[in-house]
């Protein structure tokens, strides 16, 4: 067992939120490697925010940011009491959701969870994915069932662009984290069930709906 | 011809942003009163601004508000040139929009102007009325073209209260002054064509669309 030094621990803990018994064991499963222990702490920590994802959230926060007089974004978080709806944390959270959203990184959001998305979209982006494919000619020897699994990986890859949670997270260089994971360390951190409700985003310039 | 205090011009001045002339003319016309004298340049600038508001607006402002976290609102703002879209009369001007927007007085505005109201609205509107209308016993011995005009009339109060820029200004404490009016009032001062475009208002735990 390696020797784990207590300002990695206090680093973690700031990094993380997470408690001090939860540092110090991520720090000794991940050899004393921040970066490793920080990962450990995540896939714990969002397995405990996902259980947490089942009870009542109530309050919450409409949070506005405008970038540049240019794109306005309006986000609506929500959270079980109000002491947290007032909370900085939480609050921070709001922003960078709000951040992320503006960025449309790597295209704006249009839901904020898959199953958001209207069955007539699905549908569409189907069909315009089967035309794709069939103007390539080497395309038409295959079988129909890799052609459906190609749909298939085309069109979840569309979802993921296109539904908040599952892009990844704009405000995280790494680009390994998505919304979600940001959201999950917030709720691990606060302790509670925080839902990203609803956004718009408003362009300066562009038609209405 | 009363004597016009020098002071009394610049007040007028530093109220309604017009020239000096202007406001010197307001208040002989006035008779010195600085309240009629700021009517008599609302009436002669709003004139001036439905002149411009034929001119291209091509710039443009997104601006949010959010009232204790509760209800967030964004608006956007055109003018004509980038250089107003950063003046300080514009973003006030817009800030003040938001505001009366969150403050839902007397409704929340669903629609900028008339012309943006769905007809499937008005028709709903309007049959709602004439249920309404049916229910009391003395209208049943009324004409039909008198009926006709109560539904006209109850319609035009109803859209009153829910186009935007028809609405009474809230945060103009004499309810004497519309949206329209504060709107053409700032474009009187900026001396550009300025239009509401559009915008969003979304208040906590309400249901999403």
């Amino acid at each position: 067992m390696p020797a784990i030094k207590p300002l990695d621990v206090k680093k973690l803990r700031d990094r993380t939120g997470a408690g001090f018994a939860d540092c110090k064991n991520a720090l000794v499963a991940s050899d004393g490697d921040l970066a490793r222990a920080v990962r450990w702490l995540r896939e714990k920590g969002a397995a405990a925010a996902e259980k947490r994802s089942g009870r009542a959230t109530g309050e919450g926060l409409v949070h506005a940011y405008v970038h540049q007089g240019r794109i306005g974004v309006l986000v609506e978080l929500s959270c079980e009491t109000d002491f947290v709806a007032r909370n900085a944390q939480f609050r921070e959270l709001a922003e960078d959701v709000a951040i992320h959203i503006a960025s449309a990184y790597p295209a704006p959001a249009r839901w904020v969870r898959r199953d958001e998305v209207p069955q007539a979209v699905i549908a569409d982006e189907s069909a315009l994915i089967r035309v794709q494919l069939s103007k390539d000619p080497k395309n038409a020897r295959k079988p129909a069932a890799i052609l459906d699994r190609i749909v298939a990986g085309k069109l979840d890859r569309f979802l993921r662009e296109r539904v908040l949670l599952e892009q990844p997270y704009a405000l995280d260089d790494s680009k390994k984290m998505t919304v979600q994971d940001r959201v999950l360390d917030a709720a691990q951190a606060i302790k509670e069930n925080i839902q990203v409700r609803r956004f718009v985003r408003l362009m300066r310039g562009e038609d209405a709906d």
